[in-house]
């Protein structure tokens, strides 16, 4: 390794959002990179596909206040915001398959229900607060907190049986698993690394606030322009092999390329299954081993105009039904179409992966129907993007961290590995999960690599 | 793919106990095998090396009552077993650090914790007696146990302090990880698979009862011996692709190998770092990013004699103030030599793995002094493994379920996908995660493949 001339400074290894910053953040201080990505498209788990010349989010898409990089870029990039759809009434349907209006994030549960969910959200808001962010296995009650799982706070803070379901649905609608897989510390440090349990819930004034221009995809689009050729598609990533004077990495169809130093960003499956030489330290490794992707389903429905707003519906609902756990209007910014989003998630969304195509369409289209009548089963179009199946994600929104692993090995999650650098969104202790912890993880990893590069260049290159 | 001859009918992937089992079971059927291992060595988990002309297990190495198919393939391949020492006192250290001798598997620990202690044994059994072992995700309760850790039932359902401590210990003796890592159903479904709680902990009429002469690594080395050049070892397998008339296995210096069908015979983790093509179904594939292993090192101490038997003591000890988990007599048969192993595990294994090699040693050492007196403490050789930085296992005992994945994912196991099957201690629904269970599962999967075979033979083979 240390006889060859490095091919360039820096290999980055998945264009999702976090490679696509870091690597564009390092050209522009002058540091030589390749981008190596596994699909024929950069984006990660922000996606996108025109729909009758619309472009259409399959993946992450929504930005929120406190999402300050998220909001530079997009003004870098020249891409414009606006504010998801809001005006009207939100819908809640029951087990049993009604629906009720409601505003604001309180659905309409029955006063003693009520009472419970705000007592659990306000508990869990305390609860967050405690958590360091930076390093959740630290603090005094970090143990026990990270020795239950979400499910188990429910079943004994929840006094209601509706309290109880509507704390599954919050938790399938914003992690997409269920509280049983769920380290109860995990999801207190997601809440403190948005801020608050409303800043991760809420539309207006949370992390679904604000949409992007062209959908979050064209940013990833944009920056993938910027950096032209340094992108190698159709690359997945086998081997990673670092000593004393650099980095070779291994794409599966053989082609190696050396450099100084590697950044990962790809999630944490993926990464634990690159083959390191040498390998992993064990606690990299068994970090490595236990953190699941959650599972989501998502659906894009598109109709000749978004005539649930005539109706006084603002397109947001939440099913304790299902299986569809959560609708938002995603209609272009024009208004002339209509375009609902709807998140199949956890349990539900690997059951009904288990039926047929068919079967699914008539399941998804029946839920909408309940939701917002008759015209929303019988959509122009119905996209579906079940994001387990997509081979290099595996999995959506984000990793889950079950009980235990925080304190157990967290230390490891961010750590660079000698000449290896660890990014995604999963490393962000802001923003943990969110394209704007991707965007944060992206610019520290190439903090990072360029402080490492000064003190210690890469031998053999040219100096 | 489909225009070349097969090079043999199965490629067996991992040259453990359940991989060679069933590459010998096909062999012996007529059926044509070859058997790929990444280690320069056969054995998987269960490995051994030579002190002062004695064979030394530094991993799996004990059997007991209802592990059959390990006394019968001892048996068949003229291996003789031995009873583990017990006679004398075993020792409890308190977590003050005092020691205190106890008989029989009930440690003197105060009579509230052990009443309390009897009554959460008494209870565990009850609950396993609920649990399918074949289909632990199927039963009335299965998804409340699988909602919580075995931390939180322990929180809940001990009421001393020193009861929950014990507990914790008893957790890491047994699984090699913390209560808070592992799901309350999966401690119950490996509570069925063994039988009972008493046939999980006790020596004499346990688990733990009998030990095989040369070592339990001999039994790898005999069946290794009869399979001969069938064995491909230092060929990590990177690749197993898959279509309707065979598969093809490739190693990581790109030798590849044609057959019928394949049997991914690895630890779960390492399963989940091969490609495969076209790649896994979702549940499979998630299922295999959640299935972390047990952290444990394991440490071989060797003594001029069993000096312990002449102090009356057996040389079990249990340790609530650690490192050390819990020791063993395991001096040969003959008994001329003494040799004590001594289990760290869970958190105690990742912390001791962070210091250097001298410190290791003197903590291990100091544990057993204050266990065994000041001769244990300076032995004639003291060996070390710890299985979390072994690159081709990642970990040890076993993998082990957290919170959720039974219920989820857990019918993914098993299953064949297409001609794809799955062995390995973790796959046997009877001793799960035992050297027994390893056994069982490669019967299972030869005679799987073996029906596959008959049913659907290769393309392209001369029938």
């Amino acid at each position: 390794m240390s006889h060859h001339r490095p091919d360039v400074d820096v290999i980055v290894v998945g264009a999702g959002m976090a490679g696509l910053v870091c690597a564009d953040r390092l050209r522009r201080r002058g540091v030589e990179v390749l981008l190596a990505e596994a699909r024929d498209q950069v984006g990660g788990r922000t996606a996108g596909i025109e729909v009758d010349g619309e472009t259409v989010d399959l993946g992450g898409q929504f930005i929120g206040p406190g999402q300050d990089r998220m909001y530079a870029l997009a003004a870098e990039l020249g891409v414009a915001t606006f504010p998801t759809h809001t005006a009207g009434a939100n819908v809640l349907e029951t087990e049993a398959g009604r629906s009720r209006r409601f505003r604001g994030m309180v659905p309409k549960l029955g006063p003693l229900t009520l009472l419970d969910v705000a007592r659990a959200q306000s508990r869990l808001d305390r609860l967050a607060r405690t958590v360091d962010a930076e390093a959740p296995w630290r603090g005094p009650d970090a143990a026990a907190l990270d020795g239950r799982t979400l499910q188990s706070w429910i079943d004994r803070t929840l006094k209601t049986r509706g309290g109880r379901r509507f704390l599954v649905l919050a938790c399938r609608a914003i992690w997409a698993c269920e509280p049983s897989e769920l380290s109860l510390l995990h999801a207190l440090f997601y809440v403190k690394a948005a801020g608050s349990l409303a800043a991760v819930t809420d539309v207006e004034g949370g992390a679904q606030q604000d949409r992007l221009d062209g959908g979050a995809y064209g940013l990833a689009a944009r920056l993938a322009g910027r950096l032209g050729t340094a992108i190698r598609l159709n690359a997945p990533v086998q081997r990673i092999e670092q000593d004393d004077s650099g980095v070779v990495v291994t794409a599966d169809d053989g082609t190696a390329w050396r450099a100084g130093h590697a950044v990962v960003a790809v999630p944490p499956p993926l990464a634990a299954r690159i083959t390191f030489r040498p390998p992993l330290p064990a606690a990299r490794d068994n970090l490595l081993q236990r953190l699941p992707m959650g599972s989501v389903i998502k659906y894009v429905a598109g109709y000749p105009e978004p005539f649930w707003r005539q109706a006084g519906l603002s397109g947001t609902a939440l099913s304790l039904r299902g299986p569809v756990a959560m609708t938002v209007d995603s209609s272009p910014r024009s208004g002339r179409r209509g375009v609902l989003i709807a998140f199949v998630t956890g349990t539900p969304a690997r059951d009904l992966a288990t039926r047929s195509p068919a079967e699914r369409r008539a399941t998804v289209l029946d839920a909408l129907g309940r939701l917002f009548g008759p015209q929303a089963a019988t959509p122009v179009s119905l996209v579906e993007r079940n994001w387990n199946e997509e081979t290099f994600a595996r999995g959506a929104y984000a990793a889950v961290f079950p009980p235990g692993a925080w304190t157990q090995l967290g230390s490891a999650l961010r750590a660079p590995v000698g000449r290896i650098h660890w990014a995604g969104a999963e490393t962000s202790p802001r923003w943990y999960g969110y394209i704007d912890g991707a965007v944060r993880s992206g610019e520290a990893a190439a903090d990072a690599v360029t402080r490492a590069i000064r003190t210690a260049p890469a031998r053999g290159r040219p100096s």
